[in-house]
């Protein structure tokens, strides 16, 4: 299918709560998308289809009788497979977690079978969310990677089978394959989202990938003002219906280190979509404040690997070498090279990161960059081990600045390179998600203007 | 036992490392003490001799080549039944729990086996690490309680089990129990020793008891050095061997919500202690930044009592009711109460604390308080419930503040107190762990003279 930026994707917002349709016929239908497009797509390893069924009737007989839970009662939800979820394994993406079944929800579960929403299916995440593939497929083109490590979380959104996906990000896994997918997705500020017991290195946050923008809220907000954010953090603020469009008074550009590898066709893109809309710009040329925020984030690829790295090892030695990939392996053997010295001096340059975001606030509204480094790469499954192809679900450099950052960021689908879905994305201070959703709705119009 | 200050209890760096004993006598001894004493002292859940009688030998061999691979190379140590080895059952004091034994090493662990310290014993926690107590006795007089919730350890140190036992703190739980038995405990800088996996509330701490300030900070040391701290911190840091002595320029007192909950004959002997010290003293009513302190941190207990109770729901909730205790089901129920909005307000308000703190560094070199509001209370296992204790293993209260703070303490055995210990102690600046180390032993030296 050739992508354009005008398509309309599954919503729930204006179908369910508004009556147009009960939980169940709304169920349904994913049903229908599902049994006809996911042998292709591949986006789950799991599904509690009569265990849905059931929540949905429950569902349609609260919105019956004017009681909903919430305002995703009875949303049919895909959770990325990291997450612990009581009624479905959770394998992670790895043979060493085989039939791992915690008869656990994780506190992001929990807080959205309170509000009604359908826990509907687990998603293919990459080998324990690093680089490792799983099988799933872009919706627009089977030749294309989705993106990772949300893979299934991304593809599930674009291909309709469930309206929101949960998806979790380190340096751009929530993000990018949002962006390939041709999905509105929000990461949230670092830990705005209580990840529950699992994934807890310091640069993991969880958010949602949708195709509106009044999906990814209320999902971000019913979780965030039920069960917070993680141990430490304030979670999600804001309203709890989606803020309304607000128009920007000025941009801040954002290059970082994946400007160089991006096509010349998706800079071109990307560069002509900010100029025509309309705002005063500035570029990172045109103030000292900008031009040091991007050499401070200039090595977040290496920054950010590294500290995730260190994070990891301690749980990652526990697992049988014979059981995770010749990929893993190479990262993890890679990670022992990282003393505890380097970690706090790594930790230390992150922290002179956020102070030079910190500092460029006032002279923008929100920074914008592109969401991917072009559209979704081709990729081949057969031939994937990691001297072949160290990255095979696509390169996160668009992401890791702001994963470092710690500040929120939303992809939004607006541009179209070669036929494929290329997102951009608004990156705002930390705490201040519902702004930058604010301008990226605004964003959003203007560009379907 | 009458205690006096000037017992010396069981000490490692002195014996093994120079070559007075080799790991494989200090090691029966230590089973030795423990085949005559547990008995009625009850520190550990499980052991593993053999397993602990082959590391020794293996530690004795590496000793005798010159070859020890740290300076703890051969120490027994016991760790608190929160945290996982890959040997023994982590069970967490709760039915629950019963049997749990995952077969991983937690970041710690891994760290003091690759330093060759030997893995002995898993420590009594109280439940969860809350408030419902283990069987364990005070090694002094087995009447009263060895304070929570690292029972097993600290009272594992005092009788001479092990030389150095993992504890872990949230409110007081590495502190009281450790002036309640006796021992010097470090509570490090939050986060300064990497947890693992598990426990991961934003006050949880991991320390070690022993019985000289050498064997405590070479075990966070030699952890440190190898796993850092949890995710995003730094971990403790300074020097590799234990810091000198080094007496203080000044002294803030901290008298905190703990003072009035302390009876007048503890009150006596701490601020006698403190004026014997011949230093310059400052007191709360002497400087309005002090008094601006004691108000930040005037209700730390309430605070820091809602932040976990509301970080460990998520977990919590998932375990089954009927195995867990009735003031566990208490605590569940009133955390239900918080709401994440509550939530960020009250970590506002811990942030509030940090800054009344930070504003204060330059008034003393640190802060002096008792570690404990008197000796160990009496406790009667058999009238264990909630309505009739709250809390069986004593009052956090003196370690409710520098909890909340997030910073440095050492308690340091210096007091005596109708013949049962009361320790007293040193409070730093964030990362100051090594200089605070560095004036406890003055203090103790000072107290000896």
């Amino acid at each position: 299918m050739v992508y354009d930026p005008s398509w309309r994707g599954l919503t729930f917002h204006d179908l369910v709560p508004t009556g147009a349709m009960d939980a169940r016929a709304y169920l349904e239908g994913c049903l229908e998308r599902i049994a006809a497009r996911e042998p292709v797509v591949r986006a789950f390893v799991a599904t509690n289809i009569e265990g849905a069924r059931a929540a949905a009737d429950a569902s349609a007989t609260r919105r019956a009788a004017g009681r909903p839970l919430s305002p995703i009662d009875g949303m049919p939800i895909a959770i990325k497979d990291l997450i612990e979820t009581a009624d479905m394994p959770t394998q992670m993406g790895c043979d060493a977690y085989a039939g791992n079944w915690p008869k656990r929800d994780s506190a992001m579960v929990q807080a959205l079978r309170e509000a009604g929403a359908i826990i509907l299916a687990k998603a293919v995440t990459t080998e324990l969310g690093m680089s490792e593939p799983g099988p799933t497929t872009n919706p627009w083109n089977a030749a294309h990677t989705p993106g990772g490590s949300s893979s299934g979380s991304a593809a599930a959104v674009a291909a309709g089978f469930v309206p929101v996906a949960i998806g979790t990000q380190v340096a751009g896994s929530i993000i990018r394959p949002a962006a390939y997918c041709g999905n509105w997705a929000l990461k949230p500020t670092q830990g705005g989202i209580h990840r529950g017991e699992r994934q807890g290195t310091s640069q993991s946050t969880a958010g949602p990938h949708g195709n509106a923008p009044e999906d990814i809220w209320a999902v971000a907000r019913e979780i965030s003002s039920r069960v917070g954010g993680d141990p430490g953090t304030p979670g999600v603020m804001g309203p709890m219906s989606t803020p309304p469009a607000r128009r920007p008074l000025r941009l801040a550009v954002m290059r970082t280190e994946c400007w160089p590898r991006i096509d010349a066709e998706s800079q071109a893109a990307f560069e002509r979509f900010v100029r025509g809309l309309g705002l005063e710009l500035l570029w990172p040329e045109d103030h000292p404040l900008l031009a040091a925020l991007e050499r401070a984030v200039g090595n977040a690829m290496a920054v950010g690997t590294r500290i995730t790295a260190f994070e990891n090892r301690w749980a990652f030695r526990n697992l049988d070498r014979e059981k995770i990939s010749a990929r893993m392996r190479a990262r993890l053997d890679a990670s022992a090279a990282t003393t505890a010295e380097d970690y706090a001096a790594l930790l230390a340059e992150r922290v002179a990161m956020r102070a030079a975001h910190a500092a460029m606030a006032p002279l923008a509204d929100a920074l914008i960059a592109p969401a991917c480094p072009g559209p979704a790469p081709v990729w081949n499954p057969m031939a994937n081990d990691a001297a072949d192809n160290p990255r095979p679900t696509g390169d996160p450099s668009c992401n890791a600045g702001t994963s470092a950052l710690g500040c929120p960021a939303v992809t939004v689908p607006v541009l179209a390179v070669r036929g494929m879905p290329m997102g951009v994305q608004l990156i705002g201070q930390p705490h201040h998600d519902a702004a930058v959703l604010a301008m990226a709705r605004w964003m959003h119009e203007a560009a379907m203007r």
